[in-house]
């Protein structure tokens, strides 16, 4: 069975695809608006970890929208969450069979709810799982110790291939650099840099 | 890491040893109050599938504990959640390094929360990971008929080595049979018979 893992470059999508690997023909799937070329940089991460890559391009709609509730919200829980719904559901729609997620126990953001599932699984007829969701973050990192290579750094300057980075880049397009700095919280990122054989 | 996988020879619990199989040196750890031979049913399924196998006894208390909880509520949830609490407490405490649990995404029972968890994890230095917690009905489905051989059938037919059985036992010879049918909602459970390799 083929198994579409949503990947963007990090540790943790990386890790849920070598997860699924022995059971599942994994292909990596990188969800972009083409703002900037974080479809290359996953590529480039995908290639180093073996796996065939792909990149699906989403409807400019879902990033303007997006905008529009992160500018009147002023924090990204909410604008990053209906980016993730709506990627969900256009892989959804093109023909795979099993959607993989790399979220933890432990994440909040992107979150779908158990009813949004339920509904992307009926209506698609796909499953849709998220290998890591039962492992907390210090036993993905034991695990990541031993199967990854990654650099981590503040997410300013580690660019990654994930809704964040876009949406970001279009509130300084659109309304400046200050604006991104009140509304993202300074976090710590990682990308992926290399596998352990 | 070496992970110990609760296993009452049902698929859930021996699905998620196939998948931690690669990742960990995997032993399954049968709980049981020696009320009845369930640790020798599930040796014979470890067995099968090429495992270690121990049994770990728990504490009689928990047992009477579990049974007044039962008596007083009518319904089986919270006695098996506190039977499966204190087992977890019990196998952390014994020198393991990583606690793995069955339990599936549409689960309500037996389920620890997320503050359990936390701090059983901070207090024995463990790490508790659920294997299958991301995974749907359909999907664990698909992979146990591609990597398991099981038989299913109503709970009271299929002996399975789990918290349920000795529960409804003690049960059976301190109120009589009649009770248990009343307290358990009939189920279909499943045990497995083989591994496909």
């Amino acid at each position: 069975m083929k198994a579409s893992v949503l990947f963007s470059g990090g540790k943790d999508s990386s890790l849920s695809a070598i997860l699924l690997d022995q059971f599942f023909d994994v292909e990596l799937v990188t969800c972009s608006f083409s703002v900037l070329p974080i479809g290359d940089i996953a590529k480039e991460v995908a290639e180093k970890m073996g796996f065939p890559h792909r990149v699906l391009k989403l409807d400019d709609e879902i990033l303007e929208n997006a905008f529009n509730i992160i500018v009147k919200d002023g924090f990204p829980k909410n604008a990053i969450n209906y980016i993730h719904h709506k990627a969900v559901e256009t892989l959804a729609s093109d023909d795979v069979a099993v959607i993989a997620d790399g979220i933890r126990r432990d994440d909040r953001v992107p979150l779908l709810t158990n009813p949004q599932i339920h509904s992307i699984e009926d209506r698609y007829g796909v499953y849709y799982i998220c290998p890591l969701l039962g492992y907390g973050r210090a036993a993905v990192n034991a695990l990541v110790e031993q199967y990854l290579v990654i650099t981590e750094g503040q997410s300013d300057d580690i660019i990654k291939a994930d809704y964040e980075t876009e949406l970001r880049e279009v509130i300084r397009q659109k309304i400046g650099q200050d604006e991104i700095d009140k509304i993202f919280p300074s976090h710590v990122q990682s990308r992926v840099i290399g596998r352990v054989k």
